[in-house]
């Protein structure tokens, strides 16, 4: 097996120094080298995954971690044809989302709570910011741990979160509730593209000691933006038309570039009219 | 090892008929199997985890997967002994936060892409609800990467998201700026004891297809809170002077009379003056 060392620098080319750990259960430990080799796989075959394959992957992103065992997540898989066929009209620049083999939704559920304190008697109000939050994080957490159980049996998947950029008319397609909201949806299927490993900023900005302190991240951004472009380049810029075509396109201005075009608008306004007040 | 129908009964007791998936990386795959028998960890031997190790998870962490590829999560590690005392000294009910032989915070960042915009001179404004939730999705796809890696090295981690409730404090002693916070911390170190699986809500309420339906939740709830309470026992009842004594206290009159006394009160007011409108 590639030693870690490698497989550290393949990802965060940041030139640390890497010690190379040891122990019985870190050498040859399967998990942590599929981690560091993990992909965004956005074209599949057409195999489509057995249902008992996704039943237990299912059951096992369930077995994922959450906020006072509250288990505030609930999962969302669409086979209606016709569900898959509406949602993935309308994002038609994304066409994975309505041709993946298999698609899932998280959902951040913070109305269970509120109707377990309503059958045990109790006041429970769940739609303050704490339980967005809680419902949110618990979500993500159980996406996580899906994504990591598929791609341990040789599936891949890419994470659709533009979907709750369209939450007035996924939610009442999906039936949702008032304080039931999609975290993030999921493509699912076998790779029919080998993908390449994203480089990820260096540790020296995204992994800190006691105190936070990013007064070195330009630097290190510039040395991440080089290295970057180096491996893998961006080979389409947004946004010309207002921003023009940059001498050199590297991931902080793509990124800079995204963001000044916020997305988004429309799910705080949809959640302050379904059961949350976000205080 | 283990058939995962047998697995899958263990971690949820809800009778669903389990068909035992098959193919070659399915079949004796150590991270499923241990996904399936994961719990909390709260109490470790003494033994330090090696830097190597710990910096090794944490670049693992790292590979999370997360929003548009912005980054936006931070990992801290609490190491200086006065900081942890400090930290510890607020939660005496929970001594492993002060006293586990690792602590790490894991940081929402919506302040890098804001800094990234000025730095490239994009308008970029990222202290929206959708800057705070992806910024907090992030950190939260980060953590839950970070301990099922530890796991798999043989390591127990318990989450800690009190440490939100006492943010007005917290936030000073980890020198955050504004637009950055932290989503959990968590304890790491070698169990020192065995634990126990901890059930999960019946699929049948947690997993559904195409339309969100709750309609049955109530029985299957009584019969988790029976099958639960057969398991492991909840010995301690919560607010016995507001709610009285429960001749049958299961998970969900526990979970009611936990919810009924609201954490986290503090966050919301925190990030409102520190950064964020959520709007």
């Amino acid at each position: 097996m590639t030693p870690y060392s490698e497989l550290v620098n393949q990802r965060f080319a940041d030139g640390l120094a890497a010690v190379e750990p040891t122990g019985e259960a870190v050498e040859g430990n399967a998990f942590l080298h599929q981690l560091f080799t993990r992909k965004a796989v956005r074209r599949y075959t057409d195999e489509v995954p057995a249902d008992a394959l996704l039943d237990l992957l299912t059951a096992g992103a369930l077995c994922a971690s959450g906020k006072s065992d509250f288990q505030q997540a609930t999962v969302l898989r669409l086979v209606d044809p016709a569900v898959r066929a509406q949602i993935g009209a309308m994002f038609p620049a994304m066409p994975w989302i309505g041709s993946s083999p298999a698609f899932f939704v998280f959902l951040g559920d913070a109305r269970r709570l509120q109707r377990i304190g309503e059958l045990r008697d109790k006041p429970v109000y769940n739609g303050s910011l704490e339980g967005f939050f809680n419902a949110s994080v618990d979500a993500a957490l159980v996406m996580q741990t899906f994504m990591l159980a598929a791609e341990s049996v040789g599936l891949g998947c890419c994470p659709i979160s533009v979907i709750r950029n369209r939450i007035d008319e996924i939610a009442p397609l999906l039936g949702l509730p008032d304080q039931v909201f999609p975290v993030v949806g999921l493509c699912v299927g076998y790779p029919a593209e080998p993908g390449h490993v994203s480089l990820r900023l260096p540790r020296a900005i995204t992994v800190q000691r006691d105190r936070y302190d990013d007064s070195a991240m330009p630097e290190h951004l510039d040395r991440y933006d080089r290295t970057r472009d180096a491996r893998h380049a961006i080979t389409q810029q947004r946004a010309t038309a207002k921003f023009g075509v940059a001498p050199f396109y590297g991931w902080s201005e793509d990124k800079a570039r995204q963001a000044a075009d916020p997305e988004g608008a429309a799910f705080p306004k949809y959640l302050r009219a379904h059961g949350f007040t976000l205080d």
